[in-house]
């Protein structure tokens, strides 16, 4: 929720004149993402993005992340897409940092997902995953079980800080999951953040997905499992078996689900909620006290992962075990 | 640089629904302004600004701030503006804070400021000073000397943390001023904040005034002497008399300054000083570390004031005594 780079008037004017798209009209910081610094620019001809990558971000995946979401859009997906200057670059230096301008995406996130809305991003997800298919490049999901070790070692000796037992907690899942993590299962390039706040829709249909920045290879349907923890449970921690049915029903509609991905579903989505709360525990314990940006709750994907805990098999979730 | 109130697109779309300003196709929180919560408002006809008022900003005050900026636009000058709903209202209420849907104005804010810049913006400041003369609300000055004086107290013990000899130095002056602030100057609203981030120029031409949430009643010229303080300095510290005479002249031959309101300009420069280094010190007392918000330098402030001591007329200033 802040801008770390400020762009002056001036420099933002010599950076836009190296592009076709008019004259800048208005240029304004806004209050998204931590990861990195965004302006709204507003030019003669239309709005967009402008995003500097600040140091949260590897630049050497950089390519990778701007090249998906070019390939994304030509494929007629739905998403913010970078434009090329006049030279055809689309990744470029502002002020030190790298920088890209990004197509700007009508539309506004739901808080409160609905039935429809979950659906929806079922055929979104299922699209986009189909799309990526000849995309040429790759990138080591560094939030999977290896990374996961890393977090949960780092988290260790204070993890019971947040909650009593949560160190036991956390060693017994990751030993469970590194023994089962499926291997077999088909891959793609993966949107691997897709939350409600990355997902436009305006007049109640899906108008865009956003945010690629943590896109990597990994398990198709491990980004299913990601989207039924951050979509179907309701604020009160219970879990919405229609809208995860519905879901998974639009999805499989578009990309069928094998049998072995639906069966692996439970341990995903295990997986799915001890890397959320993994991250968002690291950043709990490393909060700053008065600091602006507000941590995560941790707890809330503790009792995710103890719902998936208890599932004995996808049917739960609503898929269709076609029994 | 922050939103503090989060609204989400269901509460959103009702209250847009009370306006007929179109359907909302984007919504994003802005980085602007550390009082407020203001979100960037696209629709299907047109950009707004949304602001929620947040607890630094008295209740009461806002019929003033609102009403003065719409008195402001319907004289022709270029500003934001708020915009009535279907009712005929302009102060609302949004996820339980004041709420109000603003004009949106194209332009930059320059960071640093050319001499055309200060021309500009002296004729723009007698330009509004003009049209404020029968608008019918006021509002005391929170910060002036007796406001300064609440807040040098506030200060004092601490002061020389900021630097040794602070102390002494702001109880001299407060003294000084004190003795010698003029009571007999024309008086007027005045916008009380015209720093270069609050004006927004287009196409090297001044596009608008922005900010009012500290306009107040009070001597119209001391106006003009925050605007020498924030406009007139290089970032090496030094001042430019080119810009402070470009800025005045062009002031000047819009509404004509006395004698008297020429002779006061040293002594309100030294007050305006003074006040802008007393916040930004109580502010840098009191500030949280690690937070995102970066205090700004008290002692930048200290630099002008040390500055307009030494000045021994209006005519260092470029200011044409007409002797």
């Amino acid at each position: 929720m802040a801008v770390y780079t400020i762009v002056n008037a001036d420099e933002i004017a010599a950076f836009i004149d190296e592009y076709d798209v008019g004259e800048v009209i208005s240029f304004k910081g806004i209050a998204e993402g931590v990861e990195n610094s965004n302006y709204l620019l507003t030019t003669t001809k239309n709005h967009f993005i402008l995003t500097l990558y600040e140091k949260r971000v590897n630049e050497n995946d950089l390519p990778f992340f701007l090249g998906l979401m070019d390939h994304l859009a030509h494929k007629g997906i739905n998403c913010a897409t970078p434009i090329a200057d006049r030279e055809g670059n689309i990744l470029k230096t502002l002020c030190g940092r790298p920088a890209a301008l990004i197509s700007f995406l009508d539309g506004l996130s739901v808080s409160r997902p609905s039935v429809q809305n979950c659906r929806e991003l079922g055929a979104a997800l299922a699209e986009m995953h189909l799309a990526v298919a000849d995309f040429k490049l790759s990138r080591k999901n560094d939030l999977s079980i290896e990374g996961w070790k890393t977090l949960a070692e780092e988290c260790d000796a204070r993890a019971d800080e947040c909650q009593k037992g949560l160190r036991n907690i956390i060693a017994d899942e990751m030993e469970d999951l590194s023994n089962h993590w499926p291997t077999d299962l088909p891959t793609g390039i993966i949107h691997a953040d897709l939350f409600p706040d990355n997902v436009f829709f305006l007049n109640g249909k899906l108008s865009g997905l956003i945010d690629y920045y943590f896109a990597c290879s990994d398990m198709l349907v491990y980004d299913v499992a990601i989207c039924l923890n951050a979509w179907c449970f309701e604020a009160d921690g219970a879990f919405n078996v229609t809208k995860a049915a519905g879901l998974i029903r639009e999805y499989d509609a578009i990309r069928p689900l094998s049998d072995s991905e639906k069966n692996a579903l439970p341990l995903l989505c295990r997986g799915a909620a001890l890397r959320f709360m993994l991250t968002r525990l690291y950043d709990w314990l490393n909060r700053v006290e008065g600091a602006l940006v507000k941590t995560k709750d941790p707890l809330e994907y503790l009792a995710k992962l103890t719902f998936h805990q208890q599932v004995k098999s996808a049917g739960e979730y609503g898929v269709d075990m076609g029994i």
